[in-house]
């Protein structure tokens, strides 16, 4: 690996906001903005925004804050959006359909190239142009088209054994759905949205308010 | 609200997580586990685990460890899944019918009472024995069932809208998977799944490790 200094976990989470941020000043036809207008409308303090963004170059001027339009396109090139991926997905249930309708509706750069299960009654079926395929071609196919984004849509029992086949094949990252901790090699990046954690953090709210609405009265 | 000490959004997090291998262990028949074993399987430190466990209680056995089984059952009431909650979802489009299909496969303790839609052509629908309804209705059905949580899946624009209505309806909690920051009242709680952002993290951490492995030819 290299000597590039490495983000921290928490840039790489605010940096989407940011862009979420700048696409919607963007669509309101906002030209610019101060960092203690951003802070105002993410909640991160301005100096955390402009520290963020100085680790990245230097997009601001003193005084007169950042154009929008040039920041936007910035941040996509950082998280490199300014490129598109090919992807495929793993697991064609419930989740996996959604999945894959809600990046081809979106078209956000990821592509779905192809779709895998093991199930014999949905294997050649189509959806949105990409046909579901038999999951024993997975590897084969990852090599042959280079695809760079392996999206896992099958259960925990399954999920490390779908990894272990995209990282063969040469995927660079991993988009994990199943509830479970995938181990991967360095030099594939991993991230996961665990439904069901999150589903759990809200009822643990939920639970803390009414305790504390029981306690006041 | 009470005097009852507030949890870090951090604990928050890691909670789930704790459950989550605590149940994988109980599939596998494990009895009993140490701090030190949950810190190997999960990769937070072991004196992390303790105090994280102590702020709800005297779980463990110096010298022992935790039993499975009890501590299993303590994170869930703690994370208050020791009860069943109502919930609606609005926004029956791809992803609000994955949401609804992930809720009633997993019979997880969230039961789907209504879902809404402002779409006539598929209101009147069923899915998983639950009726499409009319959006409308929404407030009206929310505080007639006692509704606690409102799942969000519509788009960007109409989402603090929808919010509005649900805890105008008295919902307790929101999970929200609309690309926007909403903003509730004290009292609610609220939990996001941003996909998009955590697809951009992904694509970040692509970038990142492409750019390391040039460097270092």
């Amino acid at each position: 690996m290299g000597n590039k200094p490495k983000v921290s976990n928490a840039i790489i989470r605010r940096l989407p906001r940011y862009r979420r941020y700048l696409g919607y000043l963007q669509t309101k036809g906002v030209k610019k903005v101060s960092s203690n207008e951003l802070s105002e409308m993410i909640g991160y303090t301005a100096s955390q925004i402009r520290q963020d963004l100085n680790t990245f170059g230097e997009f601001g001027q003193q005084g007169y804050g950042y154009e929008v339009d040039k920041l936007y396109k910035e941040i996509n090139r950082i998280l490199g959006l300014d490129r598109e991926y090919k992807t495929v997905v793993v697991g064609v249930g419930n989740l996996g359909q959604a999945i894959t309708n809600y990046t081809y509706y979106y078209k956000i750069g990821f592509n779905i190239m192809g779709l895998f299960d093991v199930n014999p009654k949905i294997i050649g079926n189509w959806i949105n142009d990409v046909e579901v395929m038999d999951y024993s071609k997975l590897e084969d196919y990852v090599k042959r088209e280079h695809i760079d984004i392996g999206i896992i849509c099958v259960n925990r029992e399954n999920a490390q054994e779908v990894a272990d086949r995209l990282i063969e094949g040469g995927v660079k990252g991993i988009w994990n759905f199943a509830p479970i901790d995938l181990v991967v090699p360095a030099g594939v990046a991993l991230e996961s949205v665990h439904l069901s954690d999150s589903l759990h953090a809200l009822s643990f709210m939920i639970k803390s308010m009414d305790q504390s609405s029981d306690k006041s009265r």
